[in-house]
């Protein structure tokens, strides 16, 4: 079966995060009040041929900890439809 | 009240994804198979402060047509928690 699934990839929350500070800069310059913090990750979708969803899931944990994601700055979370 | 909004910004379905189309190759050179596709976008997080989550929703919307996102090329979800 064919699953979609997606790998939300963060910098971790103690980090700084200089392109969301950026846009929030941004944001401010076209005159968008109201918006307190802007945090920028990646968002990975990725289609798996897989038995079930959890073997899915768990071949989407490998690509991340071996590929997506780089522990010592970021974190990820995985979502499946 | 203050919401975290969470935009998904993703390159448009009919084109082409160069970064998706290498950690495609990325993975397959790691052994990892069974993956078929890969899209690469951005996950942009706002912490947005307003009346009400319908305010906090078209105050994201706002900030994704006017900077986070490039219509020509990505589109864009809005997410609330």
């Amino acid at each position: 079966m064919n699953f979609t699934v997606h790998v939300h990839v963060m910098p971790l929350k103690d980090l700084l995060d200089p392109q969301g500070k950026a846009v929030l800069g941004g944001l401010s310059n076209l005159g968008v009040s109201g918006v307190q913090d802007v945090r920028i990750g990646k968002k990975i979708t990725l289609q798996i041929e897989a038995a079930d969803k959890e073997s899915a899931i768990s071949m989407a944990d490998v690509c991340a900890k071996k590929l997506l994601c780089n522990a010592v700055m970021e974190y990820y979370e995985i979502h499946i439809d």
